[in-house]
């Protein structure tokens, strides 16, 4: 009864949140732009100023609705004479997620701002999950995971992963803040997918607040339904063709929602289903990111004189590729998921490693919208499969 | 014993923050200018660009440095097997005073970037503060007052001000993070004046390690001993003639800091007695800031041909200042703080109304530099008064 009470005041805040964030963003492009926050859009012809980083704007108000949301959530407990029975624990939880994601705000908002380099965008979303980390630790320590039966030969029924898990949640963090900045560049695709993710979780807390972990699930709901709002407000303007880019403080502030969310309400493994296409990105990604074959600036796709999309490539010198960067490449021809050209003797071209320029390989030119659709239609059945893995599938590993 | 050690740490971490933060602020400058966020020094007859906003770099520092502190500060309690001892309580104060100060290192950085207009500087404080407010009223909850002793024939020995209490605070965290704001203008006054501060509270909280309230006092030391650090390593480079400048940022995130130790440890009366000079300097711009009279943009004092400074003025049609305006130019006349000319018939001017033109008014025509360090003696002053005030004084208003 109260959780549901709660909800429903979550719902009416967040529905008022996203007409003030719908309403506030227009007023604010020509400030952004007087600051030099714009850029232009790479795939369209005209030469127009597209202001940047707005995730700072809808950052700002996902913050306030759940900073007013705190005295309805325990509002209950406020009033209650006795502070002893006040639930510090939960308290802590919601103040430690909102210190991370209010931190990686300010680091997302600094990197627009300053351009920030990739040790930096590695090493502050480490330290921002530091606080998480500790309040997992006095809240639960269950560093314990139960192996899937396949593999209890080897491993027993359950493993005690101890500090190891600790490095897996804060390279959680990590991941997910970066994740969905690397799946990124055509308008709408980071609010798309984001969005997209927040609903599967979305969904899957409400199944779940039936179940034994009903108060983390219930955690989880005070920061998705917000999330889910002010994204959809955001994304009405960054949809094709874009009136504003969400910046590098959208993708972080959106990845430290998940994982704050994954980490506190206890379905981290469940959540990283969710990121299968950004998993796959990452995992096709690492030769330019961890520069085995050259990476350059941009990896977006090519706008052609027709107006469409076609994936973007680049040229390497074949002497200079690591043997590493050799083996991922010929690893990817095997599954034929990579574009090689010989250009002249010793040097070759190869699409850039994007799950965009991917999918373009596979289409054929198409249109910046048609390819933004086509992507999210992929996260939405990597959401299904999700789910089928997580219901039906996960009795064959687990005893249900 | 522990509580020597936990500080002894905190010394170690700030002093190690201290040589970070002056190693890095050097390197940072070019990626400030890049980032369009510099200004021209409008007391210098130079052009030179100098980087802006250096409090998000030092913010971010202080945020760091905390962060790897907590461990330290509840080590002790983290490794004992039975959770139901830690004291929650003490960490959820943590956490919400690191997201007050997070928070307000946000809009700093966007009110720098963006510049915000002067509703947001009130409003977003006050939001900034919501989480402090609700740990405030879990914890301690206490709203009563004890009355001087010449006040208790009218109101008794104590009051209850309940929900007038909390408007108070919040009140204060507007007043802390906007009054360093309006006390500025000149190379290094900015991080003087609140290193100053920090520094009197330090000795405060050193003096109150003894008493009832040692535990509160050894919280407001965990933040005021690297805010201290940190603001140092700024100061080197923000004194005359300043190589960077803190930015509004800066001004949010000290005020913040203040208003933080000084609610969650109960000297939030103390404090003020640490911002005489910024309270003067408040009342005596309140005809400007609340335009009773003109207010013009930028009221930093006048830099003659001679290199020196002097007051700088505003211009008034006569029929146009209010009847509160012409008031309080009248009371201010009356104890001679300012200076007014009649230009021409119904045209007057008359000097910004800041605590800086007041002390040329005084002093005459100075350089910056000597201008700033009479400023930080009037401070350093008011911080001596502040402890007579506080120490020998208060037995005359209070039982000790």
């Amino acid at each position: 009864m109260e959780t549901l009470y709660i909800i429903s005041i979550n719902i009416i805040f967040s529905v008022f949140a996203f007409f003030c964030t719908y309403n506030i963003i227009p007023h604010l492009k020509s400030m952004f732009i007087g600051a030099n926050l714009y850029g232009k859009d790479l795939n369209k012809k005209s030469e127009n100023k597209i202001p940047e980083a707005f995730g700072v704007v809808i950052g700002c108000t996902f913050l306030i609705t759940i900073f007013v949301l705190i005295p309805v959530i325990f509002g209950r407990h406020m009033l209650q004479n006795d502070t002893t029975l006040f639930p510090h624990s939960e308290f802590v939880e919601m103040l430690a997620a909102l210190l991370s994601i209010c931190c990686m705000l300010l680091l997302g908002f600094a990197d627009d701002v300053l351009n920030l380099r990739w040790r930096h965008k590695l090493l502050l979303p480490t330290i921002a999950s530091l606080p998480l980390l500790v309040v997992y630790y006095i809240n639960f320590n269950s560093t314990t995971i139960i192996v899937p039966k396949p593999f209890r030969d080897f491993f027993g029924v359950s493993v005690n992963l101890g500090l190891l898990y600790y490095v897996y949640m804060g390279m959680l963090a990590v991941f997910c803040t970066n994740a969905i900045n690397i799946l990124a560049g055509i308008n709408g695709l980071e609010t798309g997918q984001s969005l997209i993710i927040a609903i599967s979780i979305l969904i899957f807390n409400l199944i779940e607040l039936s179940g034994d972990c009903a108060q983390a699930h219930l955690f989880s709901l005070h920061f998705i339904i917000p999330f889910i709002s002010v994204t959809f407000a955001l994304l009405k303007y960054n949809w094709y063709p874009s009136e504003v880019f969400v910046g590098d403080t959208y993708c972080y502030f959106a990845g430290m929602t998940f994982a704050v969310v994954g980490i506190l309400g206890h379905f981290s493994k469940t959540m990283l289903l969710f990121f299968l296409p950004q998993i796959f990105n990452f995992l096709y990604s690492i030769p330019q990111l961890f520069h085995f074959i050259n990476c350059p600036r941009h990896r977006i796709p090519r706008l052609d004189k027709y107006g469409t999309l076609s994936p973007s490539y680049a040229e390497y010198n074949n002497n200079n590729i690591s043997t590493i960067g050799k083996i991922c490449l010929k690893l990817f021809s095997i599954f034929k998921i990579v574009h090689i050209q010989e250009k002249s003797v010793g040097i070759i071209k190869c699409n850039n490693l994007t799950l965009i320029n991917l999918c373009l390989l596979k289409m054929g030119p198409t249109n910046e919208k048609t390819l933004t659709v086509t992507l999210l239609i992929v996260q939405f059945v990597c959401s299904l499969f999700a789910f089928v893995i997580r219901y039906p599938l996960a009795s064959l590993f687990y005893d249900v």
